[in-house]
């Protein structure tokens, strides 16, 4: 399939129907653009001019096949693809991301979770022994990691999202807080509890304002 | 003062704004907006733009004070009011959450951490003991709790949700991988590490795709 331009805001989307296709598989065939609409949060017109991206145009009166569907956005996104993930952080919050299973539910595979720590290196979590950050390098070429996670403290996540890049690493996801630097061609997503947070504390203060 | 209308989209750039402030404030006094638009990602224009809604205009050749922007940007998001949370579900993301010192920082209060699992109900997490989930709405209203941090696993936030909402909570911030339903005026943000994934997929093969 040759892709033509998907616009960033559609690609942040679609991750969200599918989603709920996985929700509504389970009971159902076909599904309308009201449906997934409803279920994703969004208006019908805006599903149906996303889809379009992806070639898929519904059926009038019947709606979408959701497993052809799922098939087209899964491949638009790449997800069978079955990218290697490596961890870079033990802690709390490194610990919690070995566990999530959302991780090989999509396709991703963690490769490898490293910390720096010497009380951490060598330590079982969820199943997997924590391996020395030195050997980042070697790990990203042998495993063919594309995806790097960084959770470790802000202080760190620069000289982490640095290694990371120069290691061949082209996709970043950050959790810790703070901006990073990197060269042209690398991407970085950013996973920010305060962010939320602090959208959150907007809307609570409005209402408090309001009423 | 008396806010005017703040668009979503400025709303979702303040935290980051605010982020590089204080980066900033280490060494500055006054920053111009092309400085915080190259920290935070974001271009001039847009910075200025988004700061005018604030009723803040930079000074021609010197920019904006920084400890001023700060005070008014928090002001905005209304985090020096020190909104109480509290998180649902003591597992791996939740025990992580409770360690997280972004809470803190941006003026957050973690008031509880709830389980509903006997096996963790009492246990010490972060130096905090996990209360039971049936306590929730006494909890909610003794503590005063806005904002609703959902940690459990997707099949169960749906419930844990509509007991938020009874118990009055207005503000929930899900980290299950699933698409809440709740009753107006209940503002739900979602921290979903595999949307996050995935879109670092769909960049990952359209790299791929172009060679």
């Amino acid at each position: 399939m040759v892709r033509g331009h998907i616009p960033s805001a559609t690609v942040s989307r679609l991750p969200v129907y599918l989603r709920c296709l996985d929700d509504l598989s389970a009971t159902a065939a076909t599904c309308s653009s009201e449906e997934l609409a409803s279920l994703a949060g969004a208006n019908s017109a805006q599903v149906r001019k996303d889809l379009s991206y992806l070639g898929t145009h519904g059926v009038r009166g019947v709606g979408y096949n959701i497993e052809e569907l799922r098939g087209q956005i899964r491949q638009a996104l790449g997800l069978d693809t079955g990218y290697a993930v490596v961890i870079v952080g033990a802690g709390n919050l490194g610990s919690a991301l070995s566990n999530y299973d959302g991780f090989s539910k999509w396709g991703f595979e963690v490769a490898a979770l490293i910390d720096n720590d010497p009380e951490k290196i060598g330590n079982r979590v969820a199943g997997r022994v924590v391996e020395p950050f030195s050997e980042l390098e070697g790990i990203v070429t042998e495993r063919r990691v594309s995806i790097g996670v960084i959770a470790t403290p802000a202080a760190h996540a620069q000289a982490v999202a640095d290694r990371l890049a120069a290691a061949g690493v082209r996709s970043i996801l950050n959790f810790a807080p703070t901006v990073l630097q990197v060269p042209a061609g690398v991407e970085v997503r950013r996973v920010d509890l305060s962010t939320e947070l602090q959208i959150l504390s907007f809307h609570l203060s409005r209402d408090a304002a309001a009423g």
